[in-house]
Protein backbone atom coordinates (compact mmCIF):
# COMPACT_ATOMS: atom_id res chain seq x y z
CA UNK A 1 0.00 0.00 0.00
CA UNK A 2 1.23 3.37 -1.04
CA UNK A 3 0.78 6.86 0.50
CA UNK A 4 1.11 10.50 0.26
CA UNK A 5 4.86 11.20 1.29
CA UNK A 6 4.26 12.82 4.71
CA UNK A 7 7.30 14.73 6.10
CA UNK A 8 6.81 14.57 9.41
CA UNK A 9 6.06 10.53 9.73
CA UNK A 10 9.22 9.96 10.79
CA UNK A 11 9.46 12.45 13.39
CA UNK A 12 6.20 11.28 14.59
CA UNK A 13 7.23 7.64 14.95
CA UNK A 14 10.67 8.44 16.31
CA UNK A 15 8.70 10.14 19.09
CA UNK A 16 7.36 6.76 19.94
CA UNK A 17 10.36 5.07 19.81
CA UNK A 18 9.02 3.05 23.03
CA UNK A 19 6.46 1.14 20.47
CA UNK A 20 8.61 1.66 17.23
CA UNK A 21 11.46 0.53 15.85
CA UNK A 22 12.96 2.05 12.77
CA UNK A 23 16.51 1.40 12.86
CA UNK A 24 16.88 -2.15 14.02
CA UNK A 25 18.27 -0.98 17.76
CA UNK A 26 15.61 -4.35 18.49
CA UNK A 27 17.43 -6.55 16.60
CA UNK A 28 18.21 -10.36 18.17
CA UNK A 29 15.62 -8.74 21.27
CA UNK A 30 12.21 -8.05 19.93
CA UNK A 31 10.71 -10.18 22.89
CA UNK A 32 12.53 -8.91 25.55
CA UNK A 33 11.44 -5.01 24.47
CA UNK A 34 7.62 -6.58 25.79
CA UNK A 35 6.27 -5.72 29.46
CA UNK A 36 5.30 -9.31 29.69
CA UNK A 37 7.01 -12.55 28.01
CA UNK A 38 4.17 -14.19 26.17
CA UNK A 39 3.87 -15.69 22.43
CA UNK A 40 4.57 -13.75 19.71
CA UNK A 41 2.76 -13.00 16.80
CA UNK A 42 3.42 -11.08 14.06
CA UNK A 43 1.82 -9.40 10.71
CA UNK A 44 4.22 -8.84 7.62
CA UNK A 45 2.68 -5.70 5.51
CA UNK A 46 0.08 -4.34 7.98
CA UNK A 47 -1.09 -1.34 6.11
CA UNK A 48 -3.38 0.75 7.87
CA UNK A 49 -2.95 -1.89 10.92
CA UNK A 50 -6.68 -2.64 11.37
CA UNK A 51 -6.16 -6.43 11.14
CA UNK A 52 -3.35 -6.27 14.03
CA UNK A 53 -4.82 -4.08 16.23
CA UNK A 54 -7.92 -5.81 16.37
CA UNK A 55 -6.18 -8.82 17.09
CA UNK A 56 -4.07 -7.15 20.12
CA UNK A 57 -6.99 -5.75 21.49
CA UNK A 58 -8.70 -9.10 21.73
CA UNK A 59 -5.58 -10.93 22.40
CA UNK A 60 -3.47 -8.97 25.60
CA UNK A 61 -2.22 -12.66 26.14
CA UNK A 62 0.05 -12.30 22.90
CA UNK A 63 2.40 -9.75 21.95
CA UNK A 64 1.85 -8.66 18.10
CA UNK A 65 4.46 -7.35 16.19
CA UNK A 66 3.44 -4.98 12.74
CA UNK A 67 6.10 -4.75 10.21
CA UNK A 68 5.47 -2.09 7.26
CA UNK A 69 8.15 -0.91 5.38
CA UNK A 70 6.39 2.20 4.60
CA UNK A 71 6.82 4.78 6.82
CA UNK A 72 3.76 6.94 5.85
CA UNK A 73 1.24 3.96 6.10
CA UNK A 74 3.44 2.49 9.48
CA UNK A 75 1.58 6.18 11.31
CA UNK A 76 -1.69 5.12 10.79
CA UNK A 77 -0.71 1.85 12.68
CA UNK A 78 1.05 3.65 15.62
CA UNK A 79 -2.20 6.18 15.46
CA UNK A 80 -4.09 3.14 16.13
CA UNK A 81 -2.44 1.54 18.79
CA UNK A 82 -2.01 4.84 21.08
CA UNK A 83 -6.16 5.65 20.39
CA UNK A 84 -6.39 2.00 22.28
CA UNK A 85 -3.28 2.39 24.36
CA UNK A 86 -2.12 -0.98 23.69
CA UNK A 87 0.25 -2.76 25.51
CA UNK A 88 0.94 -5.47 23.42
CA UNK A 89 2.07 -4.46 20.07
CA UNK A 90 5.28 -2.99 18.70
CA UNK A 91 5.87 -1.77 15.03
CA UNK A 92 9.18 -2.42 13.03
CA UNK A 93 9.64 -0.39 10.04
CA UNK A 94 11.73 -2.79 7.73
CA UNK A 95 11.93 -5.31 5.14
CA UNK A 96 10.43 -9.12 5.46
CA UNK A 97 13.75 -10.71 4.22
CA UNK A 98 15.54 -9.45 7.32
CA UNK A 99 13.48 -10.60 10.12
CA UNK A 100 15.82 -13.34 11.17
CA UNK A 101 17.91 -10.23 12.53
CA UNK A 102 14.84 -9.20 14.75
CA UNK A 103 13.73 -12.82 16.05
CA UNK A 104 15.47 -15.73 17.54
CA UNK A 105 15.20 -19.41 15.34
CA UNK A 106 11.65 -20.47 16.33
CA UNK A 107 10.03 -17.72 18.36
CA UNK A 108 7.34 -16.60 16.21
CA UNK A 109 4.52 -18.88 16.81
CA UNK A 110 2.38 -17.25 14.46
CA UNK A 111 2.74 -15.43 10.68
CA UNK A 112 -0.21 -13.16 9.44
CA UNK A 113 -0.03 -12.31 5.63
CA UNK A 114 -3.07 -9.96 4.75
CA UNK A 115 -4.07 -8.85 1.00
CA UNK A 116 -0.08 -8.88 0.19
CA UNK A 117 1.04 -7.39 -2.98
CA UNK A 118 0.52 -9.55 -5.51
CA UNK A 119 3.62 -8.68 -8.07
CA UNK A 120 1.49 -10.30 -11.13
CA UNK A 121 4.26 -10.08 -13.67
CA UNK A 122 6.44 -13.39 -13.81
CA UNK A 123 9.72 -11.48 -13.88
CA UNK A 124 8.58 -9.90 -10.08
CA UNK A 125 7.95 -13.22 -8.83
CA UNK A 126 11.00 -13.17 -6.46
CA UNK A 127 8.93 -10.30 -4.37
CA UNK A 128 6.21 -11.58 -3.73
CA UNK A 129 5.74 -12.84 0.42
CA UNK A 130 5.43 -16.23 -0.59
CA UNK A 131 8.46 -17.31 -2.73
CA UNK A 132 10.72 -19.57 -1.53
CA UNK A 133 13.34 -16.45 -0.65
CA UNK A 134 10.44 -15.35 1.46
CA UNK A 135 9.34 -19.13 2.75
CA UNK A 136 12.86 -20.35 4.03
CA UNK A 137 12.94 -16.96 6.38
CA UNK A 138 9.96 -17.71 7.88
CA UNK A 139 10.46 -21.54 8.40
CA UNK A 140 13.63 -20.02 10.29
CA UNK A 141 11.89 -17.66 13.22
CA UNK A 142 8.52 -19.86 13.25
CA UNK A 143 7.92 -22.55 15.60
CA UNK A 144 8.09 -26.22 14.32
CA UNK A 145 4.27 -25.82 15.53
CA UNK A 146 3.58 -22.31 14.21
CA UNK A 147 1.07 -21.04 11.60
CA UNK A 148 1.27 -19.00 8.46
CA UNK A 149 -2.06 -17.78 8.01
CA UNK A 150 -2.88 -15.79 4.55
CA UNK A 151 -5.34 -14.18 3.20
CA UNK A 152 -5.84 -12.22 -0.37
CA UNK A 153 -8.76 -11.36 -2.83
CA UNK A 154 -6.00 -11.93 -5.33
CA UNK A 155 -6.99 -15.20 -7.57
CA UNK A 156 -3.14 -15.62 -9.05
CA UNK A 157 -1.45 -14.87 -5.74
CA UNK A 158 -2.95 -17.43 -4.15
CA UNK A 159 -2.56 -20.30 -6.56
CA UNK A 160 0.88 -18.72 -7.24
CA UNK A 161 0.98 -19.24 -3.02
CA UNK A 162 -0.44 -22.41 -2.80
CA UNK A 163 2.26 -23.95 -5.48
CA UNK A 164 5.25 -22.34 -3.88
CA UNK A 165 4.03 -23.27 -0.37
CA UNK A 166 3.60 -27.10 -1.48
CA UNK A 167 6.67 -27.55 -3.16
CA UNK A 168 8.84 -25.29 -0.05
CA UNK A 169 7.39 -28.38 1.93
CA UNK A 170 4.48 -26.69 3.87
CA UNK A 171 1.14 -28.52 4.40
CA UNK A 172 -2.45 -26.64 4.34
CA UNK A 173 -4.48 -27.01 7.59
CA UNK A 174 -7.86 -24.79 6.43
CA UNK A 175 -8.06 -23.50 3.00
CA UNK A 176 -11.31 -20.95 2.07
CA UNK A 177 -11.80 -20.31 -1.21
CA UNK A 178 -14.42 -18.28 -0.76
CA UNK A 179 -14.14 -16.95 2.65
CA UNK A 180 -17.17 -14.74 3.31
CA UNK A 181 -19.09 -17.35 2.53
CA UNK A 182 -17.44 -19.93 4.67
CA UNK A 183 -16.42 -18.15 7.95
CA UNK A 184 -17.93 -19.03 10.62
CA UNK A 185 -17.84 -15.68 12.63
CA UNK A 186 -14.55 -15.20 13.45
CA UNK A 187 -12.91 -13.31 10.13
CA UNK A 188 -11.30 -10.00 11.48
CA UNK A 189 -11.60 -7.70 7.64
CA UNK A 190 -8.40 -5.41 7.33
CA UNK A 191 -9.58 -2.28 5.65
CA UNK A 192 -8.79 -3.63 2.38
CA UNK A 193 -11.03 -6.61 2.19
CA UNK A 194 -14.42 -4.62 3.36
CA UNK A 195 -13.70 -2.50 0.05
CA UNK A 196 -13.88 -5.71 -1.59
CA UNK A 197 -16.08 -7.48 -0.15
CA UNK A 198 -18.40 -4.49 -0.42
CA UNK A 199 -17.99 -5.34 -4.45
CA UNK A 200 -18.70 -8.79 -4.34
CA UNK A 201 -15.12 -10.00 -5.01
CA UNK A 202 -14.01 -13.48 -3.45
CA UNK A 203 -11.54 -13.87 -0.41
CA UNK A 204 -9.03 -16.73 -0.44
CA UNK A 205 -7.57 -17.95 3.00
CA UNK A 206 -5.59 -20.78 3.96
CA UNK A 207 -3.90 -21.38 7.53
CA UNK A 208 -0.51 -23.36 6.87
CA UNK A 209 2.41 -25.34 8.67
CA UNK A 210 5.91 -26.34 7.72
CA UNK A 211 6.47 -30.07 7.42
CA UNK A 212 9.58 -31.30 10.00
CA UNK A 213 10.71 -34.01 8.64
CA UNK A 214 10.02 -36.71 6.19
CA UNK A 215 8.99 -39.17 8.95
CA UNK A 216 6.46 -36.70 10.58
CA UNK A 217 5.24 -35.97 7.05
CA UNK A 218 4.17 -39.63 6.45
CA UNK A 219 2.70 -40.22 9.74
CA UNK A 220 0.12 -37.10 9.07
CA UNK A 221 -3.66 -38.36 8.87
CA UNK B 1 -22.40 -40.81 -11.57
CA UNK B 2 -24.90 -43.43 -11.36
CA UNK B 3 -27.37 -44.58 -14.19
CA UNK B 4 -30.23 -46.59 -14.49
CA UNK B 5 -29.93 -50.45 -14.32
CA UNK B 6 -29.55 -52.21 -17.60
CA UNK B 7 -29.93 -55.69 -17.36
CA UNK B 8 -27.82 -56.21 -20.30
CA UNK B 9 -25.04 -53.87 -19.69
CA UNK B 10 -22.86 -57.09 -18.06
CA UNK B 11 -22.88 -59.33 -20.78
CA UNK B 12 -22.27 -55.85 -23.31
CA UNK B 13 -19.21 -55.42 -21.40
CA UNK B 14 -18.45 -59.90 -21.36
CA UNK B 15 -18.50 -60.09 -25.15
CA UNK B 16 -15.80 -57.16 -25.26
CA UNK B 17 -13.47 -59.63 -22.69
CA UNK B 18 -10.25 -58.01 -25.04
CA UNK B 19 -11.07 -54.38 -23.77
CA UNK B 20 -12.87 -54.38 -19.97
CA UNK B 21 -11.85 -56.60 -17.85
CA UNK B 22 -14.63 -57.46 -14.86
CA UNK B 23 -13.36 -60.28 -13.01
CA UNK B 24 -9.47 -58.75 -12.00
CA UNK B 25 -8.09 -61.28 -14.31
CA UNK B 26 -5.61 -58.20 -15.68
CA UNK B 27 -4.57 -58.16 -12.29
CA UNK B 28 -0.55 -57.74 -11.55
CA UNK B 29 -0.36 -57.35 -15.57
CA UNK B 30 -2.33 -54.38 -16.87
CA UNK B 31 1.00 -53.46 -19.24
CA UNK B 32 1.33 -56.58 -21.06
CA UNK B 33 -2.78 -56.65 -21.92
CA UNK B 34 -2.01 -53.70 -24.02
CA UNK B 35 -0.74 -54.09 -28.26
CA UNK B 36 2.61 -51.49 -27.27
CA UNK B 37 4.46 -51.23 -24.12
CA UNK B 38 4.13 -47.53 -23.91
CA UNK B 39 3.06 -45.14 -20.74
CA UNK B 40 0.26 -45.51 -18.79
CA UNK B 41 -2.19 -43.25 -17.97
CA UNK B 42 -4.78 -44.07 -15.87
CA UNK B 43 -8.44 -42.33 -15.21
CA UNK B 44 -10.23 -42.78 -11.68
CA UNK B 45 -14.21 -42.62 -12.47
CA UNK B 46 -14.30 -42.02 -15.76
CA UNK B 47 -17.91 -41.76 -16.62
CA UNK B 48 -19.34 -41.59 -19.46
CA UNK B 49 -15.76 -41.85 -20.37
CA UNK B 50 -15.84 -38.56 -22.99
CA UNK B 51 -12.79 -37.56 -21.88
CA UNK B 52 -10.12 -40.34 -21.60
CA UNK B 53 -11.22 -41.43 -24.91
CA UNK B 54 -10.79 -37.84 -26.38
CA UNK B 55 -6.58 -38.53 -24.83
CA UNK B 56 -6.49 -42.12 -26.24
CA UNK B 57 -7.40 -40.23 -29.70
CA UNK B 58 -4.97 -37.75 -29.66
CA UNK B 59 -2.14 -39.74 -27.49
CA UNK B 60 -1.67 -43.02 -29.63
CA UNK B 61 1.75 -43.18 -27.47
CA UNK B 62 -0.04 -43.57 -24.34
CA UNK B 63 -1.71 -46.37 -22.70
CA UNK B 64 -4.74 -45.37 -20.91
CA UNK B 65 -7.37 -47.16 -18.68
CA UNK B 66 -10.26 -46.16 -17.24
CA UNK B 67 -11.77 -47.63 -13.89
CA UNK B 68 -15.38 -46.91 -13.57
CA UNK B 69 -17.11 -49.10 -10.92
CA UNK B 70 -20.48 -48.73 -12.49
CA UNK B 71 -21.40 -51.31 -15.20
CA UNK B 72 -24.21 -49.01 -16.29
CA UNK B 73 -21.68 -45.99 -16.65
CA UNK B 74 -18.82 -47.86 -17.87
CA UNK B 75 -20.96 -49.24 -21.16
CA UNK B 76 -20.92 -45.47 -22.63
CA UNK B 77 -17.30 -45.88 -22.47
CA UNK B 78 -16.96 -48.94 -24.35
CA UNK B 79 -19.56 -47.80 -26.83
CA UNK B 80 -16.78 -44.61 -27.57
CA UNK B 81 -14.00 -47.36 -27.77
CA UNK B 82 -15.61 -49.47 -30.56
CA UNK B 83 -17.06 -46.44 -32.50
CA UNK B 84 -13.32 -44.54 -32.66
CA UNK B 85 -12.02 -48.47 -32.98
CA UNK B 86 -9.20 -47.28 -30.04
CA UNK B 87 -6.52 -49.69 -29.85
CA UNK B 88 -4.96 -47.73 -26.58
CA UNK B 89 -7.15 -47.73 -24.01
CA UNK B 90 -8.26 -50.83 -21.62
CA UNK B 91 -11.66 -50.50 -19.31
CA UNK B 92 -11.59 -51.75 -15.42
CA UNK B 93 -14.97 -52.50 -13.66
CA UNK B 94 -13.73 -52.20 -9.99
CA UNK B 95 -13.01 -50.03 -7.04
CA UNK B 96 -9.67 -47.45 -6.63
CA UNK B 97 -9.18 -48.84 -3.48
CA UNK B 98 -7.86 -51.90 -4.83
CA UNK B 99 -5.77 -50.65 -7.99
CA UNK B 100 -2.56 -51.61 -6.76
CA UNK B 101 -3.32 -54.81 -7.45
CA UNK B 102 -3.57 -54.28 -10.73
CA UNK B 103 -0.43 -51.75 -11.40
CA UNK B 104 3.05 -52.99 -10.68
CA UNK B 105 4.46 -50.06 -8.08
CA UNK B 106 5.84 -47.14 -10.18
CA UNK B 107 4.03 -48.20 -13.20
CA UNK B 108 1.85 -45.45 -13.97
CA UNK B 109 2.77 -42.07 -15.23
CA UNK B 110 -0.23 -40.42 -14.88
CA UNK B 111 -3.46 -40.03 -13.02
CA UNK B 112 -6.75 -38.60 -13.91
CA UNK B 113 -9.48 -37.24 -11.23
CA UNK B 114 -12.23 -35.71 -13.03
CA UNK B 115 -15.59 -34.32 -11.24
CA UNK B 116 -14.76 -36.67 -8.39
CA UNK B 117 -18.15 -37.09 -5.93
CA UNK B 118 -17.39 -34.82 -3.35
CA UNK B 119 -19.04 -36.57 -0.54
CA UNK B 120 -20.26 -33.13 1.17
CA UNK B 121 -20.22 -34.94 4.54
CA UNK B 122 -17.52 -35.11 7.18
CA UNK B 123 -18.57 -38.24 8.70
CA UNK B 124 -17.57 -39.57 4.23
CA UNK B 125 -14.52 -37.78 4.17
CA UNK B 126 -12.83 -41.40 3.45
CA UNK B 127 -14.79 -42.36 0.20
CA UNK B 128 -13.26 -38.84 -1.31
CA UNK B 129 -10.93 -39.98 -3.98
CA UNK B 130 -8.42 -37.91 -2.40
CA UNK B 131 -8.13 -39.09 0.98
CA UNK B 132 -5.09 -40.40 2.60
CA UNK B 133 -6.59 -44.14 2.18
CA UNK B 134 -6.68 -43.33 -1.41
CA UNK B 135 -3.15 -41.00 -1.89
CA UNK B 136 -1.40 -44.24 -0.26
CA UNK B 137 -2.68 -46.44 -2.99
CA UNK B 138 -1.60 -44.17 -5.62
CA UNK B 139 1.49 -43.21 -4.12
CA UNK B 140 2.46 -46.73 -5.05
CA UNK B 141 1.24 -47.37 -8.28
CA UNK B 142 2.35 -43.93 -9.51
CA UNK B 143 6.10 -43.05 -10.81
CA UNK B 144 8.37 -41.16 -8.63
CA UNK B 145 7.61 -38.42 -11.80
CA UNK B 146 4.37 -39.16 -12.15
CA UNK B 147 1.20 -36.42 -12.00
CA UNK B 148 -1.79 -36.43 -10.39
CA UNK B 149 -4.31 -33.90 -12.40
CA UNK B 150 -7.63 -33.26 -10.40
CA UNK B 151 -10.30 -30.80 -12.08
CA UNK B 152 -14.02 -30.26 -10.38
CA UNK B 153 -16.71 -27.95 -9.63
CA UNK B 154 -16.62 -28.79 -6.21
CA UNK B 155 -15.30 -25.87 -4.03
CA UNK B 156 -15.59 -27.90 -0.81
CA UNK B 157 -13.85 -31.14 -2.54
CA UNK B 158 -11.10 -28.99 -3.81
CA UNK B 159 -10.45 -27.04 -0.55
CA UNK B 160 -10.04 -30.52 0.95
CA UNK B 161 -8.18 -32.29 -1.18
CA UNK B 162 -5.26 -29.34 -1.47
CA UNK B 163 -5.46 -29.60 2.78
CA UNK B 164 -5.21 -33.63 2.49
CA UNK B 165 -2.44 -34.20 -0.47
CA UNK B 166 -0.08 -31.66 1.28
CA UNK B 167 -0.47 -32.63 4.27
CA UNK B 168 0.22 -36.51 2.96
CA UNK B 169 3.75 -35.08 1.31
CA UNK B 170 2.23 -33.59 -2.34
CA UNK B 171 3.03 -30.35 -3.97
CA UNK B 172 0.93 -29.00 -6.32
CA UNK B 173 2.73 -27.78 -9.82
CA UNK B 174 -0.05 -26.03 -11.53
CA UNK B 175 -3.11 -24.48 -9.77
CA UNK B 176 -6.15 -23.00 -11.84
CA UNK B 177 -8.75 -21.62 -9.27
CA UNK B 178 -11.10 -20.72 -12.32
CA UNK B 179 -10.04 -22.72 -15.08
CA UNK B 180 -12.50 -21.33 -17.81
CA UNK B 181 -11.32 -17.86 -17.05
CA UNK B 182 -7.50 -19.09 -17.61
CA UNK B 183 -7.44 -21.82 -19.87
CA UNK B 184 -4.74 -21.38 -22.48
CA UNK B 185 -6.62 -23.52 -24.87
CA UNK B 186 -5.44 -27.41 -24.19
CA UNK B 187 -8.33 -27.84 -21.36
CA UNK B 188 -10.55 -31.40 -22.35
CA UNK B 189 -13.86 -30.45 -21.10
CA UNK B 190 -15.79 -33.29 -19.82
CA UNK B 191 -19.66 -34.06 -20.28
CA UNK B 192 -20.14 -32.72 -17.49
CA UNK B 193 -17.74 -30.15 -17.37
CA UNK B 194 -20.07 -28.66 -20.47
CA UNK B 195 -23.32 -28.26 -18.30
CA UNK B 196 -21.37 -26.51 -15.32
CA UNK B 197 -19.24 -23.78 -17.34
CA UNK B 198 -22.63 -22.59 -19.02
CA UNK B 199 -24.49 -22.25 -16.28
CA UNK B 200 -21.27 -20.36 -15.13
CA UNK B 201 -20.12 -22.24 -12.24
CA UNK B 202 -16.28 -22.10 -12.02
CA UNK B 203 -14.02 -24.91 -12.62
CA UNK B 204 -10.96 -25.88 -10.03
CA UNK B 205 -7.81 -27.66 -11.41
CA UNK B 206 -4.26 -28.91 -10.08
CA UNK B 207 -1.15 -31.07 -10.99
CA UNK B 208 0.61 -32.37 -8.35
CA UNK B 209 3.25 -35.15 -7.44
CA UNK B 210 4.78 -36.71 -4.60
CA UNK B 211 7.55 -35.48 -2.52
CA UNK B 212 9.80 -38.57 -2.72
CA UNK B 213 12.37 -37.32 0.04
CA UNK B 214 13.04 -34.98 2.82
CA UNK B 215 16.41 -33.85 0.79
CA UNK B 216 14.38 -33.88 -2.51
CA UNK B 217 12.02 -31.47 -1.23
CA UNK B 218 14.42 -28.65 0.07
CA UNK B 219 16.21 -28.46 -2.88
CA UNK B 220 12.88 -27.41 -4.55
CA UNK B 221 12.47 -24.35 -6.44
Amino acid sequence: MRMRNKPWAESYLREHGDIVDLDGVHQQRVSSWFDKEQPIHIEIGSGMGKYITSLAALNPNINYVAIERDKNVMIRVLDKVLDQKLKNIKLLCNDAVILNEYFAPHEVSRLYLNFSDPWPKTRHAKRRLTNHRFLTIYKQILHPEGELHFKTDNRGLFAYSLESMSQFGMYFTKINLNLHQEDEGDNIPTEYEFKFAEKGSRIYRMEAKFHQDFTHMMNKD
